[in-house]
């Protein structure tokens, strides 16, 4: 493992160099209401964050939930996925039509989005990311921590000693995940990281239940695997995201604990946790935790909300 | 055909006694810069409008995309539909497991969020729905006209002469619509107007494609037609939606008419418009045109977005 980035940014950060002058931004971020920018994990889309986005608007707080590239109305499908029947031989083979889209469009939409309500006295913003969607917030905040009140991750990567997502989900306090039991192909081979929500394999289907959403019921999660889609593109998991203490480290952050969770076990999220406070130790996390599984916007979404606004 | 809702409504609109008072509201509706929600139409769900969220967020303007009960993650399905194959004989009579959602049920579901978004100071709100949508507008409006800035109807019905969609889809200049030739069983019979968008058969899945999204690439729309849910139930249109010209007809108005449309054709379009004119003589739809299909949300997302801005 390159332990390289972790023990750069942790020298610079014991230093004291770079946290000068960045002290007062990261205890309070930019005033006013904000607005809530979500960020979505892998093979999910701004649907999953439907129920959460009506509820703060209940309490008064716009929020936006974006696509990624690729994802919702923009997601492209293996031909071998939708052939009816499907064709789940060449789905293991068949190269990803999502293959070309790098984890640098993930930033720049969600920051062009991020800038256009900061400019318009829209923010301040609060971004959430879930899951893989730490990476994107992380990659955000290293790009311009100016527009961010906080960034929130829920069960999500935070690339401090690890600065890709494959790496982070590696770790040995994550042996215990169970996606990658449900990869289907080499995600080399086929340039991304798939899964098949719309398999004839009961079994298959169960497992995916189980992975994300243990605690939603069978109904529930049958219009959320309606909503899936089988490939995260490889750069999204593998390319790395460098946070440096000045930047990255500045903005006020917080994280959401899913304590049973079995996709990132809550052991990972924590190891994250103090990983980061390690780099920043004057600008630690605000910590919840929500005792649900990966999904809490599905099985307890009045519950994160609590959590998001007492964050705001 | 019943008219007289209309009728009774011209009356008084003419009288003149029940726009006393209403005249300035009418002409801006609340100061501020304004928050858009989004009422998506059946079988879609508050995903549709995500590219349209993300462009109205580089221009500044926070937005709430909801999803209606009984759709998105709250979507529930025939078995005889997710069955692997698909059990296509029995979809054709199996009852709606979401029989009992109600138009009221939309109009308190979407007047919630907003009055949340107003009491918070996060209005105005610009209420915008699509298609079916139009119902839920103006059953929001109708119940509190004081929250809204404006309503928008992009390619909506307009409850004015007839009360209901069903009386709205089925007039005269409607009479291209390729809608009822989508449809799977007797509505009343399986309380829905049921789609089968995951269709094995490719010449149905065609006509989906003709009559909502002739104008998008046939890779979006195999993402489009993953994310459909194959049921709106009955209520949503053949409940009748009564506005009164003292508070529906209060709200500032405007249509985005959608010209090619295969599904609401442009003809109907002009005839609701002006019926509602007729109601509220002084109080006209501004009106904007997209040379679209039904969904400009995916076709022409960004020319879509203009028109909402300059409605602002």
């Amino acid at each position: 493992m390159d332990r390289r980035n972790f023990a750069t940014q942790l020298a610079a950060a014991v230093s004291g160099v770079a946290l000068s002058g960045c002290a007062t931004s990261a205890a309070t971020g930019p005033a006013g209401r904000p607005t809530f920018v979500f960020v979505h994990g892998a093979w999910h889309g701004g649907w999953c964050w439907s129920e959460v986005v009506r509820l703060l608007a209940e309490q008064g707080y716009s929020s936006v939930a974006l696509d990624l590239p690729g994802h919702g109305a923009t997601a492209r499908f293996p031909v071998s996925y939708t052939h009816k029947p499907q064709n789940a031989a060449a789905l293991v083979t068949e190269v990803s039509p999502l293959a070309a889209i790098s984890r640098n469009d993930y930033r720049d939409h969600t920051l062009k989005a991020i800038r256009g309500l900061v400019a318009a006295g829209s923010g301040p913003v609060i971004l959430v990311g879930h899951s893989l969607g730490g990476a994107t917030v992380s990659a955000v905040a290293e790009a311009d921590p100016s527009v961010l009140r906080r960034m929130v991750f829920l069960t999500a990567g935070v690339p401090v000693a690890f600065p890709s997502a494959l790496e982070l989900m590696q770790q040995p306090e994550n042996a215990a995940s169970e996606i990658s039991s449900l990869l289907v192909g080499d995600p080399a081979a086929v340039a991304a990281l798939r899964l098949n929500p719309d398999s004839a394999d009961a079994a298959y289907v169960a497992k995916v239940k189980s992975c994300f959403y243990h605690d939603v019921s069978d109904a529930a999660f049958t219009a959320i695997a309606n909503l899936l889609t089988p490939d995260e593109p490889i750069s999204g998991f593998a390319s790395p995201v460098n946070v440096t203490a000045a930047r990255w480290g500045a903005v006020p952050r917080a994280f959401i604990r899913c304590t049973p969770d079995r996709a990132i076990t809550v052991g990972a999220q924590d190891r994250w946790i103090a990983q980061a406070d390690a780099l920043m130790p004057t600008n630690r996390f605000l910590q919840r935790s929500l005792p649900t599984s990966h999904s809490p916007f599905f099985s307890a979404p009045a519950d994160l909300v609590s959590a998001l606004v007492s964050l705001t």
